[in-house]
């Protein structure tokens, strides 16, 4: 171990050369020889029986070589449930869906030939909006579901994909102790991720049918796993090689254009088919948050406490599951807040609509959920005449408190976080006109139980390269793990190299989701790192015969620790004889042991995850009550991060989130008769250095962790959760308006400010 | 373990389907993103100053991006010792030495442009001859020797790049004790591999300074050592990543095209360049088995003991060392023939001369003293009137005789091999009128001390995929590989896929050399599978509750012996839950610890080497006197493996060795003023299926190896050593001339018969 630990320090970013000089490579960079390309025609309405598609035309075009339609392709993948078509078969469920893929020579006589097909369709009724999804008599988008292979509670001849329930005590007699009651409707529209980088594929079968895939993907096993299963082949006939990924944020961990070059390739002679999603084709095809309707009914006692929440959560998955059930499903456990809630009854549904499909999206429907709870813990305390910030101190969770699902409570750093935000917003003073405060907190789940794996090898002279498969998206993992083999090896961060992520080549990796990889992969690279570390020390000691406990590896060198004091360069170790063979590190992590499995009928479970996730969010907002226009003066995300490892990226973290929640406060991915009508970047508006707020204070709380990697924990979703709550409570406090319904647009801000005049003038 | 064994079955090669469908990537087949291309303008004298070089009219073809001389690129390389630059400096050593390099948008313009550079030579007198070349007044090839890095023993002053001695008990003593003194020099000329691939190499820097070589490397490692101790990098800012091999036999274990691309590629803005070298380049630029020199003089008693042996070898390693002085090291250690020899005095010489230079060729020197032994023993038997194969068995080594180096021999399987040869051959029944049979046999050892390693990676349906380096060039190792993970973890073949060598990717593997894969690397593997395998037992034992020896590996599950003989399906274990996390196998195996140091003076080892092949061909031919052509109408092949993996290919091995050394008995390159003159496939006559023996017999003797996988050793090299001596005295059997210098061309035989003839007449 180094005398001087390199964790907590601010380490440059492994990755930052290559992405500043342009040489890494990203999907749309991958040429390879005799590389034939895809477009697809796409379906112009949401819901509709395909009576005919006429190819002629298209197949005509010079250049293009084949016209793939769901006859020439009946393969369907899906994550939880297998219900969507490679390319659509006999009817589509969304505006845009893909009809008919084009190989072609090069993309442009792709794209051309697109335009050309002639889909005759039968259309039929659609629904748009999850609660009318629900009604009894509304269109139903998959026939035959409970038909598909799947892994969810679907409802057949429902729209529903899956349902679940948590319930503790009993709400009724919470409800009847309560002193105040309170109950509302909240909303959020669909938004999409708007990552940089388009989805893109490349696809290639060799001629004994072993397919190659080159994807930025997020989850490259995962991906693995989807199409080996689709496809009927094993595990060892599927390689993913995965490509930088240019932003993903949750849209990369399903497929996106993976199935669409799969389905290509399959007619291109074993020459490889590239896929480029258009930036429309990003926002339709890939995944979205999608819309998501809460009610809670809380009831609380006089001094603020809670004593009953009653909740029903509607996730719109849109015409495709993906994961969508389990974003619905893991958000349940903490749905009511990260706070003390003695009585709770979750309902949680997750329902086809005729949209695009919802995938994972940073938070992974806890940012949802905190929408709802902390825009009604706002409401609550305001009715109670209760600060906002005491009320959550009161209520949250804290050590050795029980949370909704049974659990006893460890390692929670969420009282820390909100006084923290509330101090440096400067919580209490007063606020000038059209100016206002607001905070929010979160808890969020890690996926588990999952695994990790690593391989290190050590190099003849002593440099090394890690093996590992979660994928760095810009979060830093792959400095974070070099920063723990350095650490635990005692060499230079120069020494270390960490090999591109291959499901061929670089060991299982669960997925990179869920702000698990610190924790988890973090844990296999340190373990493989040990297990190099404890190689060469006995190699060290066989040699000087001393007890392994006087020796340490550090500063470049094993060393003996007293006696002769001895010292032996690692790069040395080789050619001194000190090794006589390779030596290779193993490091697995899996929380498989530590998980207890959750009751399916009342979502109990005494571990239901490897960590949780603690912040607080506090804005102020100035709001310009003739326009509705809200300016974001200032944003602190206090976020409990265990234990830091790198400073510089775990601080970027939190900024990054911070300006994506902005994002999720004011975007809308608008439908107009079902099809997209702002699905470019032009009209849907991501923030931009202009909008974004004028200050960004990120603090990192260290409650660490027993299992986490020094004790560390996961923080790339957390401060994204808490912003839209925030700001809208902030909004309030500068108003006196509460909006219930995202997006916080100025025509949202100003309607409701005239909503909230004229109200007030006829209750006068 | 299976109860089948999969060990000893002849199994179809695992590479058999991309090699027969055209799919597997060979170096020239690598095509890259904005790759350029590189061509080279050599000398045309043997030895020179270069004055200067006007590269104007070259530079001004359009499409020349740069042209590179040694001005511009000053590192060399070398195995052992650092003496060859990648493009000349100051001066050039050989004809056809490379001395400016272009590079350019095509290789067509890179060719034209290499034609119109002018180089002002001061020419410098050249030595063509090994002998020559140790005369005091030879020129000097390399003036400032000593000042390269080097790990030989050259002599500084002289052309001598290494020098050993290998001496046990007083040869004087034993010549005294003789009753035949027989005195022969014997030569081979300089002969090439003629691999049906061009040596090619693709090099591409990346903006950090990593670079990486694709290439048909036969040794990943050793090139991946090489380029980064030349160019002072660090050995994980080299990558090679391993296209196939179209044959190799050794010309592929150093480096040949990799330093051209590689200086090229410096000036390529992170461009890739290729190189792929012209059959004349391959014969010229490559390496080359080059010419020996063997003088040899043998004691022996009336009954065929021998008592003493004197030898000088002397190894011309052209204008370079590359691996050379192991070559002639090595093979000194059984210089002397399988036989035991109870005074010995060795005397072993590798040197410079103005010549290709030489490197690894099928046998790393074994079969070039064989040709000087093997013909030795016959003319020493035929002088006694003893048989020559009773001669040979009389005085083979044996299971725990001594040999020349003082090593007690174990697992020799010499007597046996010789006795099925004879007989399969027919031995001792009467020749038809010119026609007649020879025997020879050999020993080789591998290179020792060596390591190998594995990592094997249990996907997550059962399937696997193993990581080792070693290069399938033809051998069948991936094969191999492959027999033995299904043999351990009982598996099928199609469950288990072998992944592409990549250093940064595979792990640790010294070279694809010495016959040592199966034995080495087979040992990695099947540590690794083991590995495995207790993971797979323990992990169902620890659900079952039962003693880990009541478990086992059969037939694609897990399976309790005896008592509820319940089963689980390997396929399953991941799915049911009896993994709870990635298996990774881990398999090294090193010789480090078996090896003893070879005493530096006196060549005397208690174990010099981890096995030895033993083998014996025997020959039969026709020999038409009045033209002098060899027909050779049979040859028996009988080898020591040890413990036969594969059936098939291990007879390939033996049938593709006996095609070889016929090769290896009628090729020459031949120089003119120090020039090649028949660097190409019209005039260097390489076996057509018309010259190859109208039948070959291999035959495998098993004399397991308590070290080897199964008992196996090598048997790749082996093959080839004694064919040119096996022909050479069944030549002698059918004319009675006995010919010492190879090539047998039809002409050396034709005056060979004249002039045996003649002196027939002169001495009646």
């Amino acid at each position: 171990m180094n005398n001087t630990s390199l964790i907590g320090q601010s380490i440059r970013r492994v990755d930052a050369f290559e992405k500043v000089t342009g040489s890494a490579i990203f999907g749309a960079d991958v040429r390879l020889p005799n590389m034939l390309h895809g477009a697809f025609h796409r379906s112009t309405l949401p819901h509709a029986k395909i009576v005919d598609i006429d190819v002629s035309k298209a197949q005509a075009v010079p250049g293009v070589k084949a016209v793939i339609t769901g006859k020439q392709c009946s393969f369907r993948h899906g994550g939880m449930v297998q219900d969507e078509p490679f390319i659509a078969i006999d009817k589509v469920r969304y505006a845009g869906e893909a009809v008919a893929g084009i190989l072609a020579c090069d993309y442009e006589t792709a794209r051309e030939a697109a335009e050309l097909i002639k889909v005759e369709y039968e259309p039929l009724p659609y629904v748009d909006d999850v609660l009318k999804a629900l009604e009894t008599d509304a269109p139903l988008i998959h026939e035959g579901m409970a038909g598909y292979p799947h892994s969810t509670t679907l409802i057949e001849k429902t729209n529903i994909a899956h349902f679940n329930r948590v319930c503790r005590g009993d709400v009724e007699t919470g409800f009847a102790a309560a002193d105040l009651i309170e109950e509302n409707w909240f909303a959020m529209p669909m938004i999409q991720h708007a990552t940089t980088e388009a989805h893109t594929a490349i696809a290639k079968y060799d001629p004994s049918g072993k397919l190659c895939v080159w994807t930025p993907a997020q989850s490259p096993f995962n991906v693995r796993a989807e199409l080996a299963r689709s496809l009927g082949k094993s595990l060892n006939q599927v390689r993913i090689i995965n490509t930088r990924v240019g932003g993903a944020f949750g849209s990369k961990h399903e497929m996106a254009a993976e199935p669409w070059a799969v389905a290509l390739a399959a007619y291109a002679n074993c020459r490889p088919v590239k896929v480029v999603m258009t930036r429309q084709e990003v926002f339709v095809n890939s995944v979205v948050r999608g819309a998501t309707k809460i009610w809670m009914k809380t009831g609380v006692k006089k001094d603020g406490r809670i004593v009953a929440q009653q909740m029903k959560t509607y996730f719109d998955t849109g015409a495709y599951c993906g994961w969508a059930p389990a974003i619905a499903r893991n958000s349940s456990y903490a749905a009511a807040g990260p706070y003390v809630v003695p009585n709770v009854d979750i309902e949680t549904y997750c329902v086809y609509t005729n949209k695009p499909h919802r995938g994972a999206y940073r938070g992974f429907g806890f940012a949802e959920v905190a929408w709802g709870h902390e825009t009604q813990m706002d409401i609550v305390a305001h009715k109670l005449g209760i600060d906002p910030l005491q009320m959550r101190l009161l209520n949250c969770l804290e050590d050795g408190k029980v949370s909704i699902t049974g659990e006893t409570m460890f390692s929670v750093g969420l009282k820390d976080s909100l006084e923290a935000a509330a101090k440096a917003i400067g919580w209490g003073s007063k606020s000038d006109t059209n100016s206002g405060k607001g905070i929010a907190c979160f808890s969020k789940m890690t996926g588990t139980p999952s695994s990790s794996s690593s391989v290190i090898k050590l190099n003849e002279d002593g440099t090394v390269t890690i093996f590992q498969s979660l994928v760095d998206m810009g979060q830093g993992s792959e400095t974070i793990h070099t920063q723990i083999v350095a650490e635990e090896l005692g060499i230079p961060i120069d020494a270390i190299q960490i090999a591109d992520v291959d499901t061929e080549y670089t060991p299982y990796e669960r997925s990179t989701t869920s702000s698990r990889g610190t924790f988890h992969t973090g844990n296999a690279v340190r373990n493989a790192a040990i297990d190099i570390r404890n190689q060469l020390l006995q190699a060290v000691q066989k040699k000087w015969q001393i007890a392994v406990e006087r020796i340490e590896a550090t500063d470049g060198e094993i060393s003996e620790i007293g006696g002769e004091k001895r010292s032996v360069a690692i790069a040395d170790l080789w050619g001194k004889g000190f090794l006589k063979h390779p030596i290779i590190g193993r490091g697995v992590f899996s929380t498989n042991d530590i998980y207890r499995p959750v009751d399916p009928q009342t979502g109990q479970s005494k571990r239901p995850t490897a960590f949780w996730m603690w912040g607080a969010q506090a804005a102020e907002v100035e709001v310009d009550p003739e326009t509705g226009r809200i300016e974001i003066t200032k944003i602190v995300s206090a976020n409990d991060a265990g234990r830091v490892i790198n400073l510089l990226t775990a601080n970027q973290q939190l900024e990054g989130g911070v300006v994506m929640g902005v994002g999720s406060v004011f975007e809308e991915l608008v439908l107009k008769d079902g099809l997209a009508v702002n699905a470019n970047l032009h009209d849907y508006k991501v923030p931009t250095s202009m909008d974004v707020p004028q200050e960004v204070v990120p603090i990192l709380i260290e409650r660490t962790h027993c299992e986490g990697p020094y004790g560390a924990k996961g923080i790339g979703e957390g401060a994204l959760a808490p912003t839209a709550p925030a700001i809208a409570n902030a909004v309030y406090d500068a108003t006196g308006v509460r909006i219930k319904e995202l997006p916080l647009s100025m025509e949202n801000v100003f309607n409701s400010i005239r909503k909230e005049e004229s109200s007030k003038r006829h209750s006068r």
